[in-house]
């Protein structure tokens, strides 16, 4: 049963999808769990837009020379190139397309609120919820996550089978330390379900 | 041998000490590996001071009412009355004390840079490189560790056993992601030995 907007149900809530491009999931820095989840946040994705959840694509688009990278990591850019922009590295992975209402941000750090307007932009366009898919689990998304906590976001979830880090340790840490701030760690499966929605 | 204001050479360093209230180490919201860290502090606040090391003392001082608690958990407030602006529980642990030219900033959220001025207040006294004690490790320490990366701190130092955590594994696992991102762990011997202090 397709809910098609969902009769404005889930007007509050906002899907993030983290880093999904494809110098992270298959490239230069790929995150070693991260191409097997490119189905899940492509489902949780086709699930959003049937309830009428707003989908936000928060990406990382480096300057070709490097100079916006975090100094940790400056002298790796020249090897890597990390997601630079205009480059085919900082594309989306086949399968996730920017739609018309979404709306793309642009982030250089890992957490999506830091230096961003992202706060700004989510809580004047009346979202109080977070549903958060993308990678990688310790470091971007979980750092979005405490923000978003932080920021006293209502709700936030964190799909658990359309995230990834490098290794389950890694992810399974993350996301014990997440429930222990409150935030909800459904399984896609479980997340469709409270949508209503059935995965087809 | 004892630097005493080593020349200068610690001059871009500040050590930052988190939540060490007695709320959070002995009292209504205790942090189970908190006290024994505590005479490892106090080390580390001595060595500090020894080597003109500059200390700031980061803390929560909630409003009575519980109106700037976190959203997530303002509902346990009212049984906890965690460090409640005034109260014993705010007060640091016995043994660490606030000396003239310390530093002390208030805050209210995981991250000690969150919506506080702390990055401007480091940055125009012309710190660069930031150690970090306190509690604890997965919330307010790593989100403090994870912005001071993004905020490009040159170096930034998490004394592995004067930071704690509920359980040991959560304590490991969270060291683990930090190093991951550049972030230097050493013991507290490692640390007194960098700056060419012994521990009496």
């Amino acid at each position: 049963m397709a809910l098609e907007d969902g009769g404005g149900k889930w007007k509050n809530v906002a899907l993030l999808v983290i880093d999904m491009q494809k110098d992270f999931i298959s490239g230069s820095v790929k995150v070693k769990g991260g191409e097997a989840i490119v189905p899940n946040v492509i489902k949780a994705v086709q699930v959003a837009r049937k309830c009428g959840i707003h989908i936000v694509w928060v990406v990382r688009e480096n300057d070709p020379l490097g100079r916006d990278v975090e100094l940790f990591r400056r002298h790796f850019y020249d090897k890597t190139n990390m997601a630079s922009k205009g480059s085919v590295g900082a594309e989306l992975v086949d399968g996730l397309i920017i739609e018309e209402n979404d709306y793309k941000l642009v982030k250089t750090r890992f957490s999506a609120f830091l230096n961003t307007h992202l706060h700004s932009y989510l809580h004047t366009n009346g979202i109080t919820d977070l549903v958060i898919t993308g990678v990688q689990t310790p470091n971007c998304i979980r750092q979005t996550v405490f923000d978003a906590v932080s920021l006293d976001y209502k709700h936030v979830s964190v799909i658990t089978d359309a995230t990834a880090a490098a290794t389950s340790d890694v992810h399974t840490a993350n996301i014990f330390d997440m429930k222990n701030i409150g935030v909800v760690t459904p399984t896609l499966e479980e997340w469709c379900q409270s949508t209503e929605q059935y995965i087809s």
